[in-house]
């Protein structure tokens, strides 16, 4: 199978590839530079002309945007943190990949065609040792992929000379507490560092992955790629279609971003979607499977109890979460306790060796406004919360996973409540929508959510595109989602105070006004859209716009008026 | 000229067009209903059939979609109106129009080709009696109007049987204390009543209107209906280029909904651009032009002082309201106060005579994220609070404009400032967008703000199209941003607690949860988008969609548990 890196158009103009060296580790964290124009003023009929100081921004799309790197999607991305986790010396290679599945899928000759082939034998920890980011945050240890997540945070305070509390002996605090998380197994060494934590930047997760009626290989790489560059933090591939194994394998080996699952999919498409003949053997095997392919974070729906299947007939919309769906169907077919549940130690302990976060599943996630805040829903949480608890003893980093529908006036209250029950783990939510009744738009209804419950201090949002509840997204519906939740993220940032925020708000502005119409697409989440829209009224570089037409520009007014102002006062 | 009437096509599949006639007035207040299909359920093998109930929503297209009305532009939308307003019997029609630009255009015969011939002389108030519905309010008189708009607000309460403090009488009682208005021009009696107050329904405005360098009366009036069409409240004509006189002409005769303008806007065009030019005279002859037209609403830059030029160098990005601008300029020319406010009670008296309504325009909304809530615009409300009370006194109904660029965190001092500072008169907000860096998108930057400020007590929030900061929106953009604002409206609607407002998210989500696709895509803000993605997943009414193929569809298993514990709890 032949995948051509075509992801890379001229996107950010102007934008160059720029890297800041560690102090304590040997590593280089990638940024992008926004190079600006300079302001040129005439006074007194003498031309005046200021340099205005590039813009350094958090940078998600890895190696694909350095001229200098080639990417070969057949070769995979470059194995950055691989010397980082070799040195640390509690690891080991091991011989071959042990889980039975993946062992049937990789001497399944007929799979030849779609493989990924430059493969590596997986990692594990050695005998008895700890490997988590956590484990080490807690032993006092600042990692580099500790010292690499404070730069690129740090970034926007540096450039603007704000002294910021975001040190690397910041990060390893914040993530010892379980405040933050570093989702990075050691078997994803391409993907670069990054926080999710209150106390840090919004990140954004985006959903791919194909279902059973559409999608191939090919298409979900694009997608996945394609995410990162328009400035996904981490990508879950929720694939439940054929060839689950060797997409994500792609998918993995292309990914700059850590890169989650919800391994529940695959083992039901293993028992060919019978729910009743879902094992605790089918999951481990799946489980290993994952974490040696170097899946950063698997959602588990672990808080789904037996008990609460009867709450579901009371509800509008029942379950909307497959995974909880499934678990609590599992649930009342055996009229048991989830083996999620009963064997969440022993998940613990595989997740640990390979430092695999993870992302307590919302199986009881409202799907409707109606069905907000309810019983189901917060006797769940509690339960994430003990199970909070459980990981964080295995030294296995946690973020719960939160809603899903919830109207503007509810929101405060699943924040508020997280944080109490949960021990201030990370909270990740999807959306919140804030309103049912706009499908084709819920990019617009969850991002209005996203962005409130964010300021309040859910540390990852994940998107939601334009076909939610209508069907798989394509390429531009994974753009348009991206840049609708980098807005609320942002939006959230600059509410939260998050120091240098408002840096890139703040010379966009001035571009504006100065009418430095380049700077201004440069500067934009998505120079490409900007400048097509401006083309549309006629392209020129002139003191207006089709907008106002020139005599009713405001800010060119504003000049003269600042003009004659002086002019007078002095 | 010939503008065909080819807006409306099957948008609103299942819909009917409905009227409910008054109790106090001979009215019919015209509103959607949307017929849903049976819930179909196989229990124990025998099908059981119930029905849904139709879902009413509230309705802004007027007779375009009433298939027992033929429109046509070039006749107008009936008068529906006029019997109401003679029968009061304080108005006259005047023998001819009296402002003198508008003579000399009626006398122009080479504007022949372009103008809309279906004219009727004015109306204007009998020397000495009030006719405006704050008058009428403040005299203990509920007007046809007022029951119009109680119908219409009430109705999503009425089907649902919720007791609702929307009566005519709490409709007069809010008109009465300013906190509500009905902007109702005498002379544009083809418009449909509606209201404006922050206990009633969120309201939208669309901004629409050419510049000088683009768009023909075609595609204004198109835009016009078309944004009606979609769920525009209110509709401001914001041309600048040419033919305002007659563009303006063909847009009131054919909306169904209140239009406004900026008549400094047309003032300046009047003297060639040249800010130095503007006189009283001149603005004064336009606003008994446009009074004369039907102009429901104009929007006024009073607030705009002297003193305050000196502080638009203190900007980021200076003034941003075109109104603001030139009023600035032409204080900081003359050297003397706007004429606009020494003459703000004469404009008032002008107004009165035709039930014109005053939207107190904010020339110093800030532009960006860095200006927000600094003290040129807060200096500027208290202005406007002063202009509020004069306004009453002449009983003229107010609305006053908000921002503009506010990030999340400092939206809630605007409306707290706002209210206390304008005695409750109702907030009319452009967004606020909540960040710079995304043009192209801020039609979401903006919906965020806007659902924020409308949450807490906007009445009626202006949109953002995606062209915003680039050039003029056409007729996808308007769509585009209507929609945006139609779910940030009912986001707060729903989250202030509006009774009834959640009816069609749960109608939505019982679809839903029904597999009945057709009446969730009926049901949705717009249909025709729902129903284009979710045919690209291939078109097909099974019980689950693209999105999760039939093994995952969490839907569908939910109903399985609720059948499974049904029955283990027999």
């Amino acid at each position: 199978m032949k995948i051509e890196n075509n992801i890379v158009k001229d996107s950010y103009p102007s934008s160059e590839k720029v890297y800041v060296n560690g102090n304590l580790h040997p590593i280089r964290v990638g940024m992008r530079k926004i190079n600006l124009t300079d302001t040129v003023r005439i006074i007194d009929g003498k031309r005046i002309v200021t340099h205005n100081a590039p813009v350094y921004v958090y940078d998600t799309s890895g190696a694909f945007t350095d001229p200098d790197v080639e990417v070969n999607i057949e070769k995979g991305l470059q194995r950055i943190r691989e010397q980082w986790i070799l040195q640390r010396g509690d690891v080991e290679q091991i011989p071959d990949i042990t889980s039975e599945y993946g062992q049937a899928r990789r001497n399944d000759k007929t799979l030849d065609s779609i493989r990924f082939k430059n493969t590596h034998k997986p990692y594990r920890a050695k005998e008895g040792r700890a490997i988590t980011q956590m484990y080490y945050a807690r032993q006092g240890i600042i990692t580099a992929e500790m010292e690499y997540v404070a730069i690129r945070e740090n970034m926007m305070n540096e450039q603007q000379g704000i002294a910021s509390h975001i040190t690397p002996e910041f990060v390893r605090s914040e993530i010892a507490a379980g405040r933050a998380i570093i989702p990075a197994n050691i078997n994803h060494p391409e993907a670069e560092p990054m926080i999710i934590g209150r106390n840090f930047l919004v990140k954004l997760n985006t959903n791919i992955g194909n279902s059973a009626l559409s999608s191939g290989i090919a298409e979900e790489v694009e997608k996945a790629v394609w995410s990162c560059h328009w400035g996904g933090d981490t990508l879950m591939d929720l694939s439940t279609g054929n060839h689950i194994h060797e997409t994500r394998e792609w998918i993995i080996r292309n990914s700059p971003v850590p890169v989650g699952t919800v391994p529940i999919y695959q083992a039901l498409e293993k028992v060919n979607g019978k729910v009743e003949q879902l094992t605790w053997e089918v999951y481990r095997d799946t489980l290993i499977e994952q974490c040696e392919q170097g899946v950063d974070y698997f959602t588990i729906h672990a808080g789904v109890l037996r008990a609460h299947a009867n709450l579901v007939g009371e509800r509008l919309t029942g379950i909307v979460s497959r995974g909880g769906s499934i678990m609590t169907k599992w649930c009342v077919i055996h009229n048991q306790e989830s083996f999620l549940y009963t064997h969440f130690d022993e998940i613990c302990e595989i997740l640990s060796q390979y430092d695999v976060a993870v992302s307590l599943g919302d199986g009881m996630r409202p799907g409707s406004i109606h069905d907000a805040n309810d019983r189901a829903q917060f006797l769940e949480l509690d339960v994430l919360g003990k199970l909070t608890q459980k990981a964080w003893a295995h030294n296995v980093q946690v973020i719960i996973e939160g809603p899903g529908h919830v109207p503007l006036h509810k929101i405060d209250e699943n924040m508020q409540r997280q944080l109490s029950t949960c021990h201030e783990a990370p909270f990740y939510t999807l959306g919140p929508l804030t309103t049912d009744i706009a499908p084709g738009y819920d990019h617009i209804t969850s991002a209005i959510g996203a962005a409130r419950i964010a300021w309040l201090g859910t540390a990852m949002i994940c998107y939601v595109t334009p076909k939610e509840h209508l069907g798989l997204p394509n390429r531009e519906d994974v753009r348009a989602g991206v840049i609708a939740y980098k807005i609320a993220a942002h939006a959230a940032d600059i509410a939260k105070g998050h120091p240098g925020a408002q840096l890139r708000d703040d010379a966009m502005s001035k571009a504006r006004y100065e009418f430095r119409w380049k700077d201004q697409f440069n500067l934009s989440l998505d120079p490409e859209r900007a400048l097509e829209y401006y083309k549309l009224g006629g392209e020129y570089d002139g003191n207006y716009c089709t907008m106002c037409g020139p005599n009713f520009c405001a800010m060119r007014l504003s000049q003269d008026i600042v003009k004659d102002c002086d002019k007078k006062n002095q």
